[in-house]
């Protein structure tokens, strides 16, 4: 379900749950959540890379579970977990978006902090569509990311945003040929790999907590919004 | 001096007083209001178009009437009762901007969610020319929307912003032919309309909700410093 | 250290220490501190611009010195008087990047509101490499300015930044000509300064009370991972 593998001080995270375009279900979720803090405790890793294996990057929410949740059927998500881990993750965090994108696999992308996009790569939230709330904090970080008209573009009206749009939205740093991307990715992550730890650890924390209330606020007012949509109490979103 | 036009839960608002280029006096400011709350309380309309009938969306204040509240002859604006129902509009807000856009005329469009402009539309703020404060949370706005130092530019410099400046400067999501504007804008409003509402006002709340505090901020000290430029008491701005 | 240079309205003030590429000492800090204090207190001077004599805006910090406050050697900068008289300066701030600028000469381009570079200039921060933290509200202020990925790349991966992404990013305004900077920065200042004074500072204090919070708490988070890193009490970091 999560693939690790570690190259001098850079581990790399793969959402390895192919055969579902790696959609998060509870425990991917979890799992994912449980890498990202695990990576971040050991004082080995300086740098971590995310990405998906095949074809998709990550196909977001896993649906039937998101059926069972609205219906009442589940009373719990992992969502919470890959969030959690998300927001406290205070080391440099690259995404190598290696196929589409959709939901929460699009919305993690503006947690992490250098995105490289394969060219055949492509993103979209579904939100307006499937009649739900913004995730992830995205309601404050897409406008912050990409301003506010491609982030309202992007939430209501569900475009698809291709590699080059991502570039120049700033959702993506650098939009590099498919066959390349892995090799572009772990290059870079070995250059800034060279720093000491805690200066990196520094960077990245200064940086988060310059929002990280309002990230935290964003996330409360999401949920609160997805509870009156199903029409229950948002502390069953909690974990 | 408003025309509204429903189709399907589109509605559009026209400011309609062309032989002053759409000009705010109280009258309008408190036309484009009312219209705006009417707007946000009818369930049946999802999302709203604004426009200016004729050739310019608007020249902005009525200098006119700038002149009587300077002089003390006035003492009282339309303006928070049009700031106040931009501020609190929980549903996709699109402007279609058909010809010049001075003073509010450019301000009001970072409160909108999407804007399309016509290719000979341009747009200015003459807040240093005329030696009056930035207006219309400005000054909080315009270096979250275009950046810090394109909104110092625009502030202080008074340059004229092009149709493809716009665009490039993430005023504008798009650049139109003039002759193809509603078109194109009517198409994405119906699109976005698809929508259930519900979820089109939980991403436009949630979005809102994450500056709503640093507008209210902004609101107040550029009123404070209107007051203090005339030499009176801010609370006779209030409406 | 530092050259003072009136014309009508504009003042330039010009880091000159050119033996030592404008390298900030304690000495240079509090000069260009006091300098722009003088010229905010100055109500004949409407618009100031910053420029380097010779051919660097800003090698940054003197490292001389900073080995010194590691060592424990030195127990003060003057970097504080810099950076409170950069936030709390309230008319139009111009830089005229014409050369290269590192650390402080590059993070202190995102407390000015209009900033023009010569064609050859390039800047840089060392952070990652020198292991320390983001200074100058830096972690705040570049993923404001640059959007967040940029930032992380500028301050985790120590990249050189050229003038023409230095306009892409949004760190530059424009890019000039070498031979031609003064003269274009000299055109603009003058045209800003065309303006009344008090409608320039009621901009531009509007525009700071914006981020003033938020810069505040940033440079109270870089003082500390500084003291942390460096193993002593962040006040020995206050002027």
């Amino acid at each position: 379900m999560i693939a690790i593998e570690d190259h001098d001080a850079v581990r790399t995270i793969t959402l390895d749950r192919p055969e579902a375009l790696n959609a998060f279900d509870t425990a991917l979720y979890r799992a994912a959540g449980a890498a990202l803090d695990a990576a971040r405790s050991d004082d080995g890793v300086k740098v971590v890379i995310v990405t998906g294996a095949g074809r998709a990057f990550s196909a977001g929410q896993d649906l039937k579970e998101l059926e069972r949740i609205a219906s009442g059927q589940a009373y719990e998500s992992g969502f919470p977990a890959l969030l959690d881990a998300l927001c406290a993750f205070d080391k440099p965090l690259i995404a190598a978006v290696n196929g589409v994108a959709v939901g929460i696999g699009f919305t993690m992308l503006a947690h992490c902090d250098l995105v490289f996009v394969a060219e055949s790569a492509r993103m979209r939230t579904p939100f307006g569509e499937l009649g739900v709330p913004p995730e992830a904090a995205s309601s404050w970080l897409f406008p912050q990311r990409v301003g506010w008209q491609r982030a309202a573009h992007i939430l209501m009206a569900n475009a698809w945003v291709s590699a080059e749009q991502a570039v120049e939205y700033g959702i993506a740093l650098e939009r590099v040929p498919d066959g390349e991307l892995m090799d572009r990715v772990r290059a870079e992550a070995a250059h800034i790999a060279a720093a000491p730890l805690g200066a990196l650890r520094a960077i990245k924390t200064t940086m988060l907590d310059g929002q990280r209330d309002q990230v935290a606020a964003a996330r409360r007012r999401e949920d609160r919004a997805f509870a009156v949509t199903f029409g229950f109490d948002p502390a069953v979103l909690d974990d």
